[in-house]
């Protein structure tokens, strides 16, 4: 479902974007917005699209630093880097906030099948799956199409199994398929365990049809028994799914040499700039510095980091900076539990600051096809404004509520308000938290859509007259991570 | 360059294949084909195009097998499921003929940058490279563009690097690429120590824009040091090349556990269909059974292993068999020095019989888009009433000499005449010689156009009144290994 502004939409059919639409806009709430702060919206917008230094950002990320696994020493090489980068762009005020993250190591996984047919197959752990026995485990193989067939299965069945949920993942524009998706393997481990399965192998949450496996989180249950869980990838997994096809009993073997270190420290990088009327109201822009550990961590989400650093650079160079404070966080370990994201929202509550509304980038370089937000019902007119701005970039006005991003949760659920750019997702899920996950993959003018969409946005944020209100606790919600 | 019988293509033209053809076939050579016998491979042809079961075997292969390293376990299983799937088939006379073969174990290679910013990359050693110690080998980097490059330098410009040959192969329909690129493997290991270098790491001789490595053989030259020699993804190629952008110097760690193992036995599997008039003239149609152990060997080569197989199991299915015999060989260790080949090469010779003409397929499933052939000149108007049964699937004649596959030149070393149907390889070096060599790239259309032409051709090589005569010593060549 969308929404457009019937009258801009008219005026946009008609050629007569930018003056005009300033005229509508400023006939439609000349509260909140006077006609020159949405000209340089627009020429914040128009500037990006002429290209931006987003990529050369991402290049240095990856390049400088690659893989940066919350606590490990990429992740320190990275907040020293963006503490240097940061500073080198010429952003006033950039300050390291401690964070306390879990540290993991993946090891080595072996995975292979043991009948009828041995082979070896190309799984990784899971994140935050526990290791095996140098020997490993070996055990029968039961093949289910889904968590929700498994969930049905009686205790009998599945005891003593290794659990294989073989669903496949199709691609989608809005990410909508990873949200389902990727329950089987948050919730799998522990779903499998509480049935008796010794192991679990999933099919991988991805849309790659290369070799390679598909890490991320996993969440164990307090109730449930810890068992090791892995992702194969797609090719391998339907190799496993044609061992049984002649219905002789299929076996695999795992070894895994994961482990679980003490926690350690890292830290959220965060870089402003102060506002000249209303400096304690903080408009923040935000993306993720850590990684997972298998790539550079490119789409996910030194794409984002690129985004919201060129977009506050941007508005760092008009003449007048904007009423509020724009922050660009670059949260620790978004990746293993959000630590990053909730210590900035622990240190946040009492400091004497708010933030007034949140925009995150953390779905890669597609292009932006979309734009809504949740706010407070009487800001909700405010954002068909802001809308103005980046429909003529092929940008569509969603009237349904915005999650925002993982990072912004913790904000949402105190009352903040979130805004959000909508990413194409489609080819997101080829790389994302797999070896695949390098420069190459990142869209040079996709970057520098998003620069236009979120310089303009967090623009319009800043100057606003009044602001967003604040939010009743949000409904659960999943993304992608 | 390509040659078409011009009355064949007019008669195409006008629509009216396959009565007409044989009415001019006869008329252009009335010795060696009767119009029967056109029509019968004409027949085959159709047959093969209305559906195979070539996909079929080759899934049977890669499932039941997977990667099958000359000498390994999984090389034991394929002779095994070779001579028990042939015999399955309904082939009267399967034989596994002994060949002793080298053994390689690739163990692990860790490649790192070291300098200026470290970060791991994924690499594979290049078959046959030797190992380092555990400690491996840290040393400054030295990039060239290519080995020709490389090969300019002085001695003490390359003395105590590890090299880094940068150079992209671009992909190619008649793998002619691969011919070119091929030589930084293959020879660059010598060169590269004949310098003084201490290691060699080359930019994949593949095209696959995955992070993943393409392994191969290398040919260590006896007068040069044996130097490890590493193969490193496209995208981390890039990585590596971004790394020297600022003019800082570079270094590497190399680690590998890969070591050579005494030699063993593995086997030739030839299965033959008896010739009910010459049965010891020979229409040999080869590939190979062994496999890199990255991956399942579907492309290198199950799809040339289910061709030929089909091939012939169609025309056993014929009222009556070919007056020669036709015979497929599936060989050992084509990818480690052909050493299947050369022992079936020794034992046909003196055994009182001859391979009159052979054929191998060994470029995967895609489609088929020309032929040709070396044959003594006498033989050369025989290939045009050949192509006369190709033409109508859209395969051209070609008139230059045919390679005929790497598994076929020790015949050809000795005069043994080669036929080729050429293999579309725009798409093979994506996945040749990597992980991504699964069952999912192969294509089943393309198989049974494979089967149709193979077919097609065999048999008409096998009814042939006279031969192909012999060949002359033919010139050094390269073709996809």
């Amino acid at each position: 479902m969308t929404h457009r502004n019937p009258a801009i939409t008219g005026l946009l059919a008609a050629g007569l974007i930018v003056p005009l639409l300033c005229l509508v806009a400023s006939g439609v709430d000349a509260a909140d917005w006077r006609d020159r702060d949405l000209d340089t919206a627009a020429e914040l917008r128009d500037r990006a699209l002429r290209g931006t230094r987003a990529f050369e950002h991402a290049s240095s990320l990856v390049t400088q630093v690659g893989p940066r696994l919350a606590g490990s020493l990429g992740d320190r090489a990275a907040v020293a880097w963006a503490l240097t980068y940061l500073r080198s762009l010429g952003f006033e005020q950039v300050e390291a906030q401690q964070v306390t993250v879990p540290r993991w190591e993946r090891g080595e996984a072996i995975v292979e099948i043991t009948a009828p047919w041995p082979q070896p197959l190309i799984g990784v752990a899971i994140g935050g799956s526990v290791g095996t026995d140098q020997r490993g485990i070996e055990a029968p193989v039961l093949r289910v199409q889904s968590l929700d067939e498994l969930e049905a299965l009686p205790r009998d069945r599945v005891a003593g199994n290794i659990v294989f949920i073989d669903e496949r993942m199709a691609p989608s524009r809005d990410a909508s398929t990873y949200g389902v998706a990727v329950r089987k393997r948050t919730q799998g481990p522990s779903i499998a365990a509480s049935l008796g399965a010794v192991a679990l192998v999933i099919r991988s949450v991805g849309t790659s049809e290369d070799r390679i496996a598909h890490t991320g989180a996993l969440v164990y249950r307090i109730d449930a028994p810890r068992i090791p869980a892995v992702a194969i990838s797609n090719p391998d997994a339907d190799l496993l799914a044609r061992q049984f096809a002649d219905g002789q009993p299929v076996g695999l073997r795992l070894a895994l040499t994961a482990r679980e270190l003490p926690p350690t420290v890292s830290a959220n990088v965060i870089a402003e700039l102060p506002g000249i009327e209303r400096p304690d109201e903080i408009v923040l822009l935000g993306a993720h510095l850590d990684s997972w550990d298998l790539a550079q961590g490119a789409e996910d989400d030194a794409a984002g980091v690129a985004i919201v650093v060129e977009a506050a650079r941007l508005i760092s160079e008009l003449p007048q900076r904007p009423a509020r404070t724009i922050q660009v966080v670059l949260y620790a370990n978004e990746e293993f539990g959000l630590s990053g994201a909730n210590e900035y929202a622990r240190a946040i509550e009492g400091s004497g600051r708010q933030v007034i509304v949140g925009l995150e980038a953390d779905l890669g370089s597609g292009a932006p096809w979309a734009f809504h937000g949740s706010v407070a019902d009487e800001a909700r007119p405010a954002l068909t404004i802001m809308h103005g701005v980046l429909e003529p970039i092929g940008i569509e006005l969603l009237d349904t509520p915005a999650y925002g991003g993982a990072d912004l949760q913790p904000l949402k659920r105190t009352g903040t308000p979130v805004l959000q750019i909508r990413h194409d997702a489609t080819k997101y899920f080829d790389v994302h938290h797999t070896v695949n996950d390098t420069l190459d993959r990142v869209d040079p003018a996709g970057l520098d859509r998003h620069v236009a969409a979120y310089a303009a946005v967090a623009y319009l944020a800043a100057v606003k007259r009044g602001d967003f209100g604040r939010l009743p606790p949000p409904a659960p919600a999943v993304t992608a991570r």
